[in-house]
């Protein structure tokens, strides 16, 4: 690559030269998001919010094809409901949002200051496993109320220091599952079942090949019993948590009383779980696929799927081909891909043709269509494609791009995936020696400090020490337990230890 | 009504005994929604929840059609925003959450107290018109920038003192949309044009007849050049503001700087607009439909079109009818009706036929479908119509049913607005005289203080002090201005000098 003559990109700088500011680059070159007035939180403008809208759409679906139902619980927490669960209230009360007051007042200076104090502090929700399990406690009574599968479409906030657009910002839009079951293997078939439908998501529609495993017990959620994760690579081979599932045992029930009578007529705690992915999945949507060009973005998540581009010179011309494009407009109206209209936009700024086509490409547009005279006098377009090269155009009748839409945008999916699953695979390595581990983890003098390694599969003894030492010593954790795992033995790779399984060891997000 | 013999209904009390009581017991028994464990803050049920669904459904696309996009802005407005518009502030200041710590700790008695104090105070939004402000003003620098069409569906607070579900809660969802334009001209026409939008969504798909208007200076909100309102008759014949848009003349732009270089190469501020509507189109819902029955809801906005009730009294007879009705299913699948999928609810519950037919009465389903053996054995079912009473139900043939499900659902929508319309229109009267305005609106000693009134079209001068004496007096308000209003000379109500329009008083919410 050094070697190379460098080529101009869209995106300065490219993944190479700089892979954070690039990834903050390709945000705003495809004006997704920006940084707000308000500290940690992001304003989402209106093209990365299509994009939520969209994960909202294909999730909302599948949600209530697996039998959940979507209701709405207070943003506020009451600080004694939170006390109730103790890791629970470890895990987020280091960074919560307190409301103390209910007025602002002149404070005598020519401002405001807060008044009426309340006399329970709240909490702007975390997560809601505490408020919705209040609810839970009343709506259930008799194994006959249960299951109760619930989902909610919220936001939260968690008061992070460190914020970073989509990825992690103090105000994040989420789904959040809670659920309450008779059985101990009935809510661990539903962490289970919300795991697979989060892995399908991933990758039929996000085309973002995922890891589904177990975390160790210092990566789970606070006051889960087990925690189940869809992990990801990113491009700078990092590792991305994209979705978990929890199975909350009886715990989250017993702070909240959830208690039903059993078909024996004993009273028993129900058995809870809860799962949520966040806007975060933007950020591994980006991440996963946008190239030194600007965002790439899989046809069954886009906010629009063709980006038309009518090139004039004159009002005849622009008529006519004006006219041209509604005709194609109409071939496609009743067309449904994935549920979803195919959705167009149509650039007719008074700009060049070549500045309006790379700003579609910045903005990850699956198909791009150019039409000049040439075009509507042969009913052709001239199109482009975003999983291949800016130049790499070619020539397409009308009637064959309405017969074969459907296989061009899977096409394009499929491309998108099958080189994120390449990329992957070829970071995935197994080691199994010490030395050779911790030389994996550290950056050579030919590498940038932010861009190397990748996922190791190494043997792990289970001890929580060994697991310690090496985020210590390396910044790199457990990213999961494969539940697809092969038992096979062999030695920890930190204490040498005996181990009977391969755990996933990666730096992450 | 006194007179005959008292019936006996699914909902006690009935409208007539307690008004206030029976509104809260239709919520209770269509299971929508009921008060959480947070001062003022509801939870809303499936039930309940879906009905905002289908209302997010319809005026999203309503908004995208009239051009424009969803964003997302933080749920947090730093205290100094909030302090920039005078009016604005005293309007909010008075009841909100302030957040004022970003932790809790260990306060040494085994609780948790706020600790890390913010350098500056954050409101949770009750509205979004200041933190939305400020990234207009990053966003536009140019007439080219301008319109701006935005909105975003999110949850605000208001700290409210006296609550009631759906009407009036501390937290609530809604849809907020904010423009900002060139000219004052292009302005007033936004907000024109989003007060027709919801006009059109009230009648046609809420079945809400409602009357468009502007409010008076005392009822505009807070900071508004101009508000405009659409209002709507409960069946206790008070008034209930459905909507409002609002004119924001350059008010918020000067206090968010919102700046841009005209055509003529000067700086000027920019015109704004906000609008919105909430839950409490819910609340509207449940009070100009339902019945001493529970809920009635129009099918347009229904979350389930169809309840199918099979009556069996063996596996056998269960299986066939099962198979009956997936072969419904199946012919009414890939129906649309309105753009969302005919829904249908199939009650198979070992309890009674009676029992379930009731409980989906009292959720407001519009088609009822009971299915026994006779159905079955003549390829019919017996359909009841929410829009007609309980026991008034009929048979009809599957293929009948099926080839006009489009009428019956059109019909029974049709049924719902002209009944209310015609109730509005029966209690609209014009007043000419001081006495008899005053005589109107005191309950007589035969009406119920909960209901008794009107809509009262009468003279009004102009003047805020014969406005604000009649609410003092009376608790009368001001409604609106209807915009439709004929000019016609008279005497103010109150004082008897002269006036040029009619303004509709009433009761309100």
């Amino acid at each position: 690559m050094q070697q190379q003559k460098k080529q101009i990109t869209a995106i300065t700088p490219t993944r190479e030269d700089d892979y954070p500011q690039w990834y903050l680059q390709v945000i705003k070159s495809a004006d997704m998001a920006e940084n707000s007035d308000v500290r940690g939180c992001m304003v989402i403008k209106p093209w990365g919010y299509s994009i939520w809208e969209n994960i909202h759409f294909v999730l909302d679906d599948m949600f209530k094809e697996t039998g959940h139902k979507n209701a709405y619980f207070p943003l506020f927490i009451p600080k004694s409901f939170f006390e109730k669960e103790a890791e629970h209230v470890d895990g987020f009360a280091k960074e919560c949002a307190v409301v103390t007051h209910s007025k602002l007042e002149q404070d005598g200076k020519g401002g405001l200051k807060p008044a009426s104090p309340l006399t329970e502090e709240l909490i702007v929700r975390p997560t809601s496993e505490t408020i919705i399990g209040a609810s839970f406690a009343k709506w259930v009574q008799s194994y006959r109320d249960l299951p109760v599968l619930i989902n909610q479409w919220a936001n939260v906030v968690r008061w992070e220091m460190r914020t970073r657009l989509f990825l992690r910002t103090a105000e994040f839009l989420w789904q959040e599952g809670h659920t309450a079951h008779e059985t101990e293997l009935e809510a661990i078939e539903e962490t289970e079942k919300m795991l697979e439908v989060y892995g399908e998501f991933a990758e039929q529609f996000l085309a973002v090949p995922v890891i589904k495993g177990r975390k160790t017990a210092s990566e789970r959620f606070p006051g889960a019993v087990d925690t189940y994760c869809i992990e990801a690579m990113m491009q700078d081979k990092k590792a991305l948590q994209a979705g978990t599932s929890h199975f909350l045992g009886q715990k989250f029930a017993k702070a909240s009383n959830i208690v039903y009578q059993s078909r024996e007529g004993s009273l028993e705690y129900a058995w809870t779980t809860s799962w949520g992915v966040s806007t975060r999945l933007i950020g591994a949507l980006i991440m996963a696929h946008s190239d030194d060009n600007g965002l790439v973005l899989p046809p069954r998540i886009a906010p629009a799927h063709i980006a038309i581009i009518p090139i004039y010179k004159n009002d005849e011309d622009k008529e006519k081909i004006m006219e041209y494009i509604q005709e194609l407009q109409s071939a496609l109206k009743s067309l449904r891909y994935f549920d979803r209209k195919i959705r167009i936009e149509i650039d007719a700024r008074d700009i060049s043709g070549g500045e309006r086509s790379w700003n579609w490409i910045k903005k990850g547009v699956p198909i791009r269509l150019e039409i000049g005279k040439k075009e509507l006098e042969n009913r052709t377009f001239f199109m482009g494609r975003r999983d291949l090269e800016p130049k790499d155009k070619k020539s397409i009748s009308f009637d064959d791009f309405v017969g074969s839409i459907y296989d061009i945008l899977d096409s394009i999916q499929e491309n998108i995936f099958q080189k994120a699953l390449k990329f992957r695979d070829e970071n995935i390595i197994s080691i199994d020696e010490n030395s050779e581990f911790y030389r994996f983890f550290t950056p050579k003098n030919s590498e940038k400090p932010e861009i190397h390694g990748g996922f190791v599969k190494a043997h792990w003894c289970g001890d929580p020490a060994c697991e310690e030492k090496i985020k210590e010593e390396l910044k790199v954790t457990i990213r999961c337990i494969p539940l697809n795992n092969i038992k096979e033995e062999g030695v920890c790779i930190c204490c040498g230890k005996k181990s009977l399984e391969r755990v996933i060891f990666a730096k992450s997000y």
